[in-house]
């Protein structure tokens, strides 16, 4: 069951790297919705290896196809079956880390969970596992989008040590992401950025980097406590994204180190509904959203797959030096945006349904 | 279903600040343990306000029952209900804070969601809402410990600007951890982070910090990859946690900034499983524990109940001044110690109850 | 999470027949309903023992208690904790059924699936379980009846060979039912099956029966294929009632006898809806209401505790004599209508929420 | 989340009986099973239209391709892809179906519920949704005898009012079945049955008829109360098969027509466990199978599909004469005892995972 995510808008994803497809069922769309191909494809081509020189040579066209819960470009309510086949199988490339587990990849923990492990590539915990998420996550955005107007926009936020700095959440947009090489809509880190992720490709190392996403127009009320807060559903999703190491909601771990009176965001009228003059909270209080924008931020840790020599030891014990081959992201944060975004977008499509569902039955008092 | 956290070891909890119980219902408990109230006493006292001149000085005995689920003394299988009477209502406290939402509370966020809310003291948004929590976190814990040996031990690791340091994880205990009236192991932040919070405390503010967590002697194998992996479980356990803003697990945001050859974690031999030399991975890898120590830190923002006055506004929009009344902690840090434990008990027991399954199951190739 | 039921409309139950007490949370009740006490308690009167002379002698109050979850009478939207003191303790009168496990009862199953079991009174097995299922049921049954004027009417439709006639299932109330001793609302039937239970009662033996339940206006659209059908659901709620051995809908067993062409219900025009002429379909189309009124029967077999001498083995398999002490039904139908009721009002609340939340998101065409 | 089914052995089914493909995620299988299609093959084949005169006449070859989850024929333990490509599209057929609701179908319920339907052939309601149960029941079935040797046979108990006589349950196997065209192992039936339904199909008539299942070599201790009794669960799996009306576990309705000291089981020593003399219980006790075989009955309406002429309405509520097209089944039983098989080890296979899990968690006494 741990392949699926979501209550009422839920998705069940499946593929390894190397079998023959990856995919994603979806169960709860709405019906009547115009669908198609193309309203998929945009947000994985946003993932896909190969989009630059920073990232991975492989190339994968990685096309969607829409498998059922559709009708002449509309949806049904059934399941929705998006699926993308495995084209660029490299078993070969994979040498001798059939008996060397990877340091801090998935390799030995994936062999003591389940007494097996694919022969190459990752496996389940390759980064294509990745597709079923993003395809089903362009869907709840759409849905978002044309019936709330919400907008859901990640960003890179750093690359190692270089932050971006000036960004305006309330008009970040992702083409504005997209005009730079690395997703950092600060052209300054941009340009250091790129050198930075340049110069460890080419000796064979990797780094680590954050996203950070903002969710606008979302209504008051999402949010179901106490185990499924807001926040805690992001954070979830969130940490279920391969190579994530920390998260972070509105003031984050900056927010520990202030006093109440700082931190606290005073009300406002805004029109008919009440906002908040600052926003530390990050658009959540009491884990429920209260119209503001939601402000989160991800952290990823460095690629575990690295072509420098590494010091480690086999699965039998005895010492071992590891010399990765492959193609390998050295910084996986430009390919993880489109991923942030359709996590939240599936943690949001969900909130709204179970809000909906409430809404439509309360009694008036 | 938002109230309920778990999948085989479910626990559904229920109450507010001011009705009758709070409590919590555990289905799934191994049948055959040893349980009476005391196993479960401790950790709740660890938990209530009022233990020291630095918390609220709300008195709450906290007693549990059990009043389900045991015979005597040994647990049926069945499920187990935990009880706390709520008695120190003190609804006359909350003053004008019925017509002034508290910036940063969940006063505005639950009326807006729910059309309805508790009229004082925070309702289901209230620090009690934790009880059955911990009470039901305890019962976890103790499955653990008896069964697998499984340590789990929080403490405070910064307030403020003060950070804790010299922490061992190997062998920090939770009586080390209690010696500290912040529940801080280093004498010195302790002594800092009192002062701080005294001074708070008189002057009617709050100040945020950070509790770090470690997991010991848990079994490589555990978390259910791709979204409920072992990291996006805890994750969401514990941004379920009232006031956090933040998490972070092994390296966190810090190996962000690391590069794949300082942050992997070589592998080495250590008695008849692979252990790793460094543990930036905080011991989870692909989402599965690897059998290294577990390591966790969370961030909790001020309380957002101060009695300094602060200018906001009413329900209707109209300009006021909040001056809270009644009994708060300045700093919630050390009460939630137990709280943080009790979440990671309650993610890693249920991991431990599906891998389990899965390996009796599972077929030798 | 097996005491758990409901998606949106969630009940957690807990209790044994001897514990300290026995309830249920319900979690995702609407917010702002009227809710007191006494609208669960007429349901529970009419589930408890010792209501006639034709039920156990055994009087148990069971009075319910509202723990959390309301304030001034309304519910709020979080769980709401409902609870009833365990009071006429008799472990004395189970003698040796200690040893032996009762034939056709659960002292067997219990100790083979927990290896452990309630020393008497049959524990979590006991018929005291239901108190949380109608408890909860009748909350359902009042948001179903106060925002979709939806009517459940459940009667005691066979006991033994002897069948009600004449029941209108357009018109059948529970006032009608209740004016029955054993909640048959055909009075010749009524008469027969009380000269029978009365006998069967004084010989120690027991009867089985069958209980019949229409759900009325219901509206078209319910049921969520294909796992969820409507029917499923119906039929997966009936069978966790204790002692249950059959469901049918609508034309049942007797509709696999008969050909196509009588079968099919003719639909015909009704207001601005369309209905059938006949309802062989039991209201239900594909899993999904089509607004006719939804039937259902459930049998339940004779009651496994009789004090007539059994012969059979004790748990270490020697022959053994078993003479059952204690009070018990000879017949359960009669109580089991507000169970049947119950159970139906909990699936379909459930199902009113699902489709709420799917025509909210909605696209129109 | 309703195309979902079962909590660790979960299967997610999708498909139209027009769209692309038809298939099913397996989440939660046991790594190292040996599997390739043909395990799966043989048991779509006895599900598949056109296997003989007696069923529509529709060629669907419907072969299935794992897509995901194994490697060398090994499963992985990740999810298991199973699709079937739909090759035979003939929306043509259908007629004025397209505004006439086909009584006691679909058609006008899916309309309701989901403003939208597929415009032939039955969309989600076609009977092509059930590859997907069949498909990952086979694979549960291996299991299940692979590593308990649980037997699950089904066959055809009656058609109309031909009722089969003479079935030994203990050794009835699915090759005996098989060797009927009609699936039912009493050649005398058989004949009758062939002559029925060969008849009604002439005619464009059509027949119901129920189908019976025996478990074997079930261990003791699965099912879990309260909500999720064994026969709970299957009832829910088998009235989510389409065109169900009724389920009856043991003895069924015919139970509730007997005394108690008739229908109870009296225990028995069978070598080191209990078993019962009788098997009225239907191998279940208080919701938990007891070691006996589990005995159920499914009655199946009559396809609702007809050629013969209607009289009705059309959406508008204007009368009409429907004459349907299209080639459907006279009799769906034939065809349904493979997928009545699948439900019910999906079934058994989820509880044996739940009770495996409980017992390597369980305290020894």
């Amino acid at each position: 069951m741990s392949s699926s995510f979501g209550t009422l808008f839920r998705v069940s994803s499946y593929g390894e790297s190397h079998c023959k497809a990856v995919g994603v069922v979806i169960d709860g769309c709405p019906p009547g919705l115009d669908l198609v191909e193309k309203d998929i494809q945009s947000q994985l081509d946003r993932r896909r290896p190969g989009q630059s020189k920073l990232t991975t040579d492989r190339q994968e066209a990685d096309q969607v196809t829409i498998l059922s819960g559709t009708e002449n470009g509309r949806t049904l309510g059934t399941p929705i079956a998006l699926q993308v086949a495995n084209k660029d199988h490299r078993p070969g490339d994979y040498g001798n880390m059939r008996d060397i587990p990877r340091p801090s990849h998935a390799d030995y923990t994936y062999q003591m969970k389940y007494g097996i492990r694919a022969s190459s590539g990752g496996g389940r915990s390759s980064a294509r596992e990745t597709i079923g998420t993003v395809a089903s996550g362009a869907v709840a955005a759409k849905v978002l989008k044309e019936k709330y107007d919400i907008d859901i926009v990640a960003w890179v936020s750093s690359v190692g040590e270089i932050e971006a700095t000036g960004i305006n959440t309330e008009i970040i947009s992702s083409a504005e992401v997209d005009q730079s090489i690395v997703r950092c809509p600060d052209s300054n880190a941009t340009a250091k950025m790129t050198t930075l992720v340049t110069e460890l490709k080419d000796i064979g190392d990797s780094i680590g980097g954050t996203v950070s996403c903002v969710i606008r127009n979302i209504p008051p009320g999402l949010g179901e406590p106490t185990y499924e807060k807001l926040e805690a559903k992001l954070a979830q999703a969130m940490l279920a994204i391969p190579a994530t190491k920390g998260f972070e909601v509105g003031s984050g771990f900056a927010g520990t180190r202030l006093r109440g009176s700082q931190h606290n965001d005073p009300f406002v009228k805004k029109g008919d509904r009440l906002g908040t003059v600052t926003n530390n909270s990050g658009g959540i209080q009491g884990g429920i959203s209260n119209g503001e924008p939601v402000l989160l931020r991800i952290g990823f840790k460095p690629p575990a797959t690295i072509s420098l020599a590494q010091n480690t030891v086999d699965f039998s014990g005895a010492d071992a030096v590891l010399e990765a081959k492959g193609r390998h992201d050295p910084c996986v944060v430009p390919r993880a945006v489109p991923i942030v975004e359709s996590m939240a977008a599936l943690v949001i499509l969900d909130m709204v349904f179970l809000q909906e569902a409430r809404k439509a039955l309360q009694f008036t008092i």
